[in-house]
């Protein structure tokens, strides 16, 4: 990925670097070998030797991944490797009865599942941020902006609120795929198993448990919904940080300066007065390239047969770039919220007068009716002084000083910041 | 759509189709009105007045979606038609504290819970054949082709099995989200339901459940998650029809001849001969089409602060599309495999001896070590009598009788239809 | 398309209506009649009888459509409508030595050039506004705006320059493909034009010459990269429109107000004061739709062997949707931009001091070096009074005065709005 | 990217690095100061030193990329470093009147023309091959396959050409892109160039001029037209290889075996006999990571006002990943075409009897009206000897012969083999 460190931190991207791959195809290895061991298809001795050698670091991935070339995964040089690295008898007993996308599809699941908890600490992060501001700002009142325009009063809790409800709902899939859907991958030559004689599904269940992997009803080699899934709630998780992202930069404006992104970045190289809304960017640029890997991985959910040409092999880099980047993502939006500067009386100075016309046209409509209330605060709306218009109109001055004020029409919005922090309780457990 | 007719049965076409969603926003005001009534915002004579104009005939959805162009969307026209409908003081209650995207949004969900119990009918239709055909079929010797190639034996109830496990997957999620995911939204101008003065979370409630629909913990103007889920779980359920689709296209190709649609379609205009895989077709054309409007719909899970410049108009198409054509993929394959013509003779004498290459090897690995047993059936591969190879290569007579015995490589795909099946009856409970 | 009417003009919509299917698939047989009859392959009085019966209102393409379903095109139950429309000898003569992706791949050429014409008339109209605002508000001074934040002074007709230059580069796209990209289609069941025997190469010139379409090298029935490149050019015209209406609906909102969408749209059902930018919503809502459709129609440029499973059926709802929306979003911009107000006072007022910097950092850095320049207008900008801060810095009063006057500071955008006016003159020739 | 020298050849790899991004970005700050200083606004002898200065050794890319984090961009950083590197009073003439997003945009711009060259090169070998493949073998006779079963008899020959077409037209596209649409990025903070005064339009052609790319009429930061057009042109290319990696891959089944990949490539790690078609699957798996990269670059043709929040930071990577595997999927379509094993046999073998159909019935035709010879051979064709239905059905003995004779209804192939390799002369010029 092009300047990946600007983009994703250190730890989620070494989660699904080459050597996360290797390491993880390494794990299948020799848990495969001792599943197969225990249930009796293989020497306990070559199980040992094989899990010996499974570690990352006798292996040159770079080296593998060009021998993969030719047969069109990196898996089989591996083997190839792992079975001289073993040597001796127990070298034929690496990899038996498995396939090579038996491996490379396992160690995507290892890779996501480890990928994943990165990001949902990260989203965690940024869920506690939201409900944190959610709750210290459930009275600071700003403008709603519907379309881009100013509508009635909100306040930056209830805004907080909605970022939240939609965080915890994108990781709470994202848990459940990682906890039920990242299953084992063991099929063999043709996803019978046949090899393993009738020890078969003996050996999957043992596999699942030792890599503590959920056990697929049938191998999924050419039924490739469960990456679909993850996929899509890859995306879905990254586009909630991004909307937080626009929705910051969009307040943080010059004409609208209602917050700002911590200091110390967004500086410009020409520009010395510009502090630039950078995380805000990155959170929607990463989003972005979710969005693309994920349509990769969405896209066929299906494989030709038994095994698809070529269905498998485009999923690697995409699925990596997707946690990455969602992680990235939400790394990201914690930097921007976890120093966010707030400027509540610049929020309540920016809200126009004129977003009390709805108020307004209900408090009149009380008196002539919904349709003519519309109109004659309409009229008000564009006359000089919208408080004398609204007089005109047949306000009273106290209701007049009700509508305007925005205190008193801020409606649900202190409880639906009650509601979110305790979806969001419920949720975490 | 062109030629929806060609894609799309009626009954699925009809509850996507312009009038539906006329229907669902007038049972939005319906019902609003009823929720307003009970909570004593609005006077229950207007409330039975706005119930009784809100019958879609009364409308022309095509003039209201020309008017709706100056305003960006329907929902603003068809509330000053319905009030003109309703006239009278009782025209005023209409659409009382909500905006209109309050009315498109729960028209959405109300137009997916119907098109969903359709499209998941369709599933369940294509999940009962597959489940038939596993069991009826898992002694049906057939060859795994994996990256288009023969690999080893296996049965076209292995397969089936296969297809129905991604379905029951599919449809998993389909019914999920139609029963916890589709919720109803009430916002209002800003979304905070201020217009309803206290009675807004009562009204949001009895509005719940007066549609049957979730109760959402914010209103969700500008958080499309709930429609970004949908939409990927329609891709991944048309994903897994296009691949029952492809494996049929692949099987039935003249040279394998395993297969063959139904009569009775796939006629061509020039050639009497021919019979074409066209349901499979139509599946893969649709899904195709439903990843394309999936991809807008995944694409932006927020939208600009409390309403989006663009987002949410831009759903309501690819909605409808992704509706209409998972259902028209499964309404395809359902044709496809309710006749499908199994030739199972031809299925077996199609099986190159060659698929026993790897049987022959694990049985010789036992006498030679794995390396070399390979290397050695590789030999025998290439040479002219595959059987005479595998002697000369130190198999005896009856060992290469057995390798070359598919019933005997079958390995667990007997196990792998239960299990299918087991999980079938589970998940329809 | 789900409300179509609200997004696309009658104009546009006819034209990529499945009657207008209907009318280019007749268009097509007509035509090959006529070639074939000048080739002498058929005698001139079929063709003459064929071309009689070619018009749309004979047929009734719904149930052409619905009968498609069974062969999985409309082309082929069209023809059997026609045959019998003809009747007698000439029957037999219609549709002869085509197959029925010739007439639906035709057909989609011809429904192309007719909508395209339409969307590039409309992409004229707005080039036209552009370039009339890029001339008249070449003085008018604003802050440019880079990643959401003021940065330095340029102008409004700078700006509209530079979405003129995009217009006319993704027009220039679509001419050259509308004038010779859209070819004919003419293959026969094979692609090898067999059953007009020596013929073949002759009747394909004179259709190509009838319709006035390109002759292609070879058929293209399993090579889409034509419609792939004409759906990527829909996509760049439809996304530098919706660049339009994002500016647009940016420069209008309540806080900056420097704009707005012209009166008599954007009324809100609740809000009495609001003016929403409907206009440049319509148009990003269109331009996402035409992303996905237009990601269906360029992710698979080749389909299988001779004639694709699925791959061209899945073409023609999303072309047809590209085609309209990218008219239906020129025409919103077209709206937006021909009476869009301009308020140049508060484009001047709000430009802020600030935007200065880079100049005043410029001035000082001819005195200090740049390094420090840059950090010492830092500092000014960070204090109370920016002006005090650039005396304290180190400039001269009239060297302040300077910086501080935007005017000043204009750079190249005058010669840019020439260049691109040019530009523009030349492209439409 | 995962796994990339599985996918990508090394030099194509290295083009597109990190370290190539690097150079690029030195590339432009050099020619900058060299155009200024030509241009009279620094100094000679500080273009000399920051030219001297701009060698990628000197800088860690990953430590700038890493720095990037906080401005968003790898420019700001390299610029910082730059002027370390230069030292003394040439310091703070580097990057003189730039912003960070010129280096960003004329970096990919070089990127680009490096990689596309090879990107070219690799079409030009498998445009080589194919029109060899056309030559040869216009004479094999083999059948065309429609919706994936045999129709007529057509040739090996016809069917190259038809690839050979879709990669010309795709390359053409490509060269017309790197030649005349990759230009120099250069605006300046705004976009207005006001930092260099009035030389601003000077140093643009300078800059131009010196690093050969073109001149834009206006800036680009928020227009990224260019971007798109060359996504657009790489996922069709990778697409027409994509198709012949199908068309391959199916000719190559175990069922039909007309041809195989060269050996050396291919093997299973656990099924001796198996030569996969592993090249053609890597060339589907890259054009489907191409596609999805594509769409990202493709999505958002414009960026908000004066620089985008986002959209250009997402483009560095897909872009790098488009061009990369665009190489990859022809440097593997050209090793599968190089030693492609062709079965003429085979192919006449395989071609099945009802192919003659067509021929028969337009040969019957002649005799009973088309229905009536449709239906006559429609039966023949479902009948126990197709030959002797065929005499059954009126033709005589010799009709049947011819009939039955492939070579006797090879249409315009022959024809069509000579116009391909025309074009591809025509085009390489």
């Amino acid at each position: 990925m092009t300047f990946d460190a600007l983009f994703v931190p250190d730890e989620i991207g070494a989660a699904v670097a080459d050597g996360a791959w290797l390491q993880a195809m390494l794990d299948f290895e020799r848990a495969l070998s001792a599943a197969e061991a225990s249930a009796g298809v293989i020497p306990a001795e070559a199980a040992a030797a094989i899990g010996e050698a499974c570690t990352a670091e006798r292996f040159d991935i770079r080296a593998l991944a060009a021998a993969g070339h030719a047969v069109g995964n990196p898996a089989e040089p591996l083997v190839r490797a792992l079975r001289k690295e073993v040597g001796g008898q127990a070298a034929g007993f690496a990899h038996w009865g498995a396939t090579s996308q038996d491996v490379t599809d396992t160690a995507a699941m290892l890779v996501s599942r480890r990928a994943l908890s990165l990001v949902v600490r990260e989203l965690d992060g940024v869920a506690g941020l939201c409900a944190d501001l959610a709750g210290e700002h459930r009275g600071t009142v700003m403008a709603a902006r519907t379309i881009l325009q100013q509508a009635v009063p909100t306040t930056f809790g209830a805004r907080a609120a909605g970022w939240l409800v939609s965080l915890v709902e994108a990781r709470r899939r994202l848990v459940e795929i990682r906890d039920e859907r990242l299953a084992v991958e063991l099929g063999g030559a043709g996803g019978t198993l046949a090899a393993l004689g009738d020890r078969g599904l003996e050996v999957l269940r043992r596999l699942s448990e030792e890599l503590e992997l959920a056990e697929p009803v049938v191998p999924w080699h050419a039924s490739r919904v469960r990456i679909a899934e993850l996929a899509s709630a890859l995306d879905v998780a990254a586009g909630a940080l991004a909307k937080i992202g626009v929705d910051v930069a969009l307040l943080a404006q010059t004409e609208i300066g209602e917050v700002r992104e911590p200091p110390g970045s967004g500086g410009s190289s020409t520009m010395p007065h510009k502090r630039n809304p950078i995380g805000s960017a990155l959170a929607v640029a990463s989003a972005a390239q979710v969005h693309g890997a994920a349509s990769v991985l969405s896209g066929a959910p299906g494989n030709e047969l038994e095994r698809g040409l070529g269905g498998w092999q485009a999923e690697w880099g995409p699925l990596s770039q997707a946690l990455a980047l969602t992680g990235g993502a939400a790394a990201a939006i914690r930097e921007v919220l976890s120093g966010l500067e707030i400027d509540a009386e610049r929020m309540r100075a920016n809200l126009a007068e004129l977003t009390a016309a709805e108020h307004a046209s209900f408090l009149l409509s009380e008196r002539v009716g919904r349709a003519q209330a519309h109109e004659l605060v309409g009229e008000a709306a564009r006359s000089k002084s919208f408080r004398e218009g609204l007089v005109g109109a047949g306000l009273t001055a106290d209701e007049v000083d009700r509508a305007l004020d925005p205190e008193q029409y801020l409606g649900a919005t202190d409880a639906f910041v009650d509601r979110a922090l305790a979806f969001y309780d419920r949720e975490r457990g």
